[in-house]
């Protein structure tokens, strides 16, 4: 290993912050870094009004859900390439992340977004030079599971 | 037809402010219907600070783009299920929108998201008693495709 | 549970004749039930010459893949639909299956299909009255994961 | 332009060759080039007794369909890639070929697959220099839309 643990925490850091402080979008869902290594990453997202979709059954809108999966699966994809860069200055890291977007994305809704707040985890599937393919779930405070989802990234 | 152009003004006038008022998300986001009939739908969103992902490009994140196609599409299908329903009650309606939810979505995101504003609009590709399927398309103000999709709704 | 041990074994043997000797693509494709109960379902296919796609890397075909993929979905979603229909006739099981069919369907291509067999298996996500959602696999003979899919069936 | 009308046909038909004769699965199953130029191609598949699915509704089998729509808009985003190839040697394009593949593919099956015979077609929705993204129709001899999908190939 190319850093030691002091650096891998100060670079979890700088995620977490990249993650809640400089993307707008993700500050307005207000999501949280739940948990976050090179191998996995959960997110974290409270139930409040403005995220309500079906206003009669009080449930998640299925584009907060869509958003949230897509960035689990971004951020999964993500630390695995930046374990691949270990070594590489912040300046490289940055200009990997200004590349690094969607090609695609599947959401599967499986039961109603109800819930106190909802968890959001990503495993990846295949990481190659270009693209990256992962697997997403979000599931409520009762771990009931509420939707799954598929995501293609480019990492290059 | 068993609804007069009156009764039809009134339809997309309740259409309209369920889907903007009553949908805390779609309000949060700032979408507004552009046009609205039984065949097709378009939705605007203006870009803002808020809406942006990648904030080295300063294009819109791919949370919103999904949320707009998913909402594009479930207007869509819903005004052929309405178109359907002529004659039934409000409470009918209402009932049915209840019920009405996403089964399945696919984003493909082909360009970054940048432009002044975006108009997303949506087509039937089938409608049953059980499922219908549409296909969206988003464009920015320089009529640049920027995403494309399709959904798979419940419609009972 | 309303069958016993003897039914369920003649249910299966039904199942297995009917998934190889009555489906025709499943017979010209040379797939075979490897395992199956209502729980779980395992689909084998013998890699020939007449399957390949890349002729130059001799690589099994895309659509071989997701022929196998949506084959395996649906007899996962089918076992579960069987679970619920015992002490039903045969009648009525054989009407469902005339009624069943795949509504959308997601592969994402991870390896080349390289090896001497395939190994294809299915997990279901969510079952309903209507639809049921499965996520599936396809994996060589030395265990590499070629590829995976989600899929979305009417199981009315 | 690098190429003459002569050079171009002859391309043609190279394609029509890989495509039919080298490609065993494409055997397998029938298709066959219906038109093709750098723009768009056309693919038609007889029906036959083999590629039957459901047994009791005698319509295509869902793995024909997407294995159909995987060829054709693999086809169409080659096409392009060969545009962009002119004046490059057939080892080149060769070379281009070998890499070529899906990366994935979502099919919608909108209505039963019952016809004399079916008809593929693509379109490519962007084109870069890792990835094209194309959709992809299947329709029958009456021209009723059986099918869509949407495919993400790796042009590297």
């Amino acid at each position: 290993m190319g850093e030691n643990i002091a650096d891998f925490d100060e670079l979890i850091q700088q995620v977490e912050t990249i993650f809640v402080e400089k993307i707008p979008f993700n500050k307005l869902l207000g999501m949280h870094v739940e948990s976050l290594d090179f191998e996995s990453a959960k997110v974290k997202i409270e139930m409040r009004e403005e995220l309500i979709g079906n206003f009669i059954q009080k449930t998640l809108h299925g584009g907060v859900t869509s958003s949230v999966l897509d960035v689990i699966g971004g951020l999964t994809a993500f630390m695995t390439l930046l374990k691949k860069m270990e070594g590489a200055s912040s300046e490289e890291k940055l200009e990997r992340l200004a590349k690094f977007g969607t090609i695609d994305l599947r959401v599967d809704y499986l039961r109603p977004g109800r819930g106190k707040y909802f968890i959001a985890q990503g495993s990846v599937l295949r990481t190659g030079k270009k693209i990256a393919v992962t697997r997403m779930e979000l599931h409520n405070d009762e771990k009931v599971l509420i939707a799954v989802g598929t995501g293609t990234y480019a990492v290059v």
